[in-house]
């Protein structure tokens, strides 16, 4: 049989970040153009590493709690960085409370400026050296991708909030444990450095599917 | 000035592996064609993680210590060795002892076919399902990579011991937290995922040391 184009669903794949995780940072910079080279559609989903790393005993980011790791971490951070082109300053306090950006970016991603809402706030924070957990700087990033100022209200909506527990409750339900993690129809992709395995899985599910 | 090939160093960097480590199975049998590829001599390491683990108060791998990451490692592994076309069968216990196997290999790298007998213990391990805690696996991992029979006793002599407990105090001196790790003069890089980025990092090092 000759596949037929037209019954081709879009290869689909999910992104899930926390904005207090670093190679978030680096895998937010960069899987627009990545997905867009591949020929895959991103859906972004904010969520919330706190209560699954407290699920998993830890009080902190594990590059706190293991020093060594952490040490490691912001190097790794840089070098990748600087491989990527993606500009970088190791920020005065990590982890940084992302409630505020995370629920802002729920309302944010019903609007084509979501993206550059979501990297906004990651730039403030690791290239900037701003604290996201202030009003002022999501104010900031919201003026940056051109998306209203209410929304820094409308955030705190019972039903944003809600929101915001359940896509946290799902990621844990789905296996993840980290951040950034990529799902692709329930296939389960960690870290940046897997960002093209993720994408390269979407794009071969969907050409099997739709032959 | 010209570059004088006669003054400049090999690109060397060292290849720490822990027998037990699932993703150092990775690094092992793809190391040698990625180095001669990239210009770059290897040097092979064999270390313990166990109390570099025990110092972080692990008392077994994290992988188990924790199932979600634990169940992904399995998935990811498996996902990965395809991509390399390495052959890949979880093994019925894990983590393993790889004491044995670990002072065996230090005799076995001053000679050629080291390397050879390293891969011949991650295949048992990870490809046969065997168990490289006993010792007629590595009777059988010496003679597939023509090794003598004689490295078996020698590997229990108070020296060798003492070098393996060695290499594992420079290792955590080092600031090694994991297994694969690779340093090129000091600089650390973590996961079989960085093995691209160390050998660039090696090859550029003595380029710019030597022009």
């Amino acid at each position: 049989m000759f596949p037929r184009p037209s019954l081709r669903m879009a290869a689909r794949l999910t992104f899930w970040f926390e904005f207090a995780s670093t190679y978030s940072y680096l895998s937010a910079m960069r899987i627009a153009d990545a997905a867009t080279a591949a020929g895959v559609r991103v859906i972004w989903r904010p969520f919330l590493l706190g209560p699954i790393f407290a699920a998993q005993g830890w009080p902190d980011s594990p590059f706190n709690i293991y020093p060594a790791k952490g040490r490691y971490m912001w190097r790794d951070l840089a070098r990748r960085s600087a491989l990527y082109g993606v500009p970088f300053r190791q920020p005065e306090t990590f982890p940084q409370n992302g409630v505020l950006a995370a629920r802002v970016a729920q309302l944010a991603l019903f609007r084509p400026q979501g993206p550059a809402f979501v990297r906004a706030v990651y730039g403030a924070q690791f290239a900037d050296g701003a604290d996201i957990a202030e009003r002022t700087t999501i104010a900031a990033c919201l003026d940056r991708a051109g998306l209203p100022q209410h929304f820094l209200d409308d955030a705190g909506s019972p039903d944003n909030k809600a929101a915001l527990r359940r896509a946290t409750e799902t990621a844990m339900q789905m296996g993840l444990f980290g951040a950034p993690s990529f799902t692709v129809d329930g296939e389960l992709f960690w870290g940046d450095d897997r960002l093209e395995d993720a994408l390269r899985h979407a794009f071969r599910q969907t050409r099997t599917a739709g032959a």
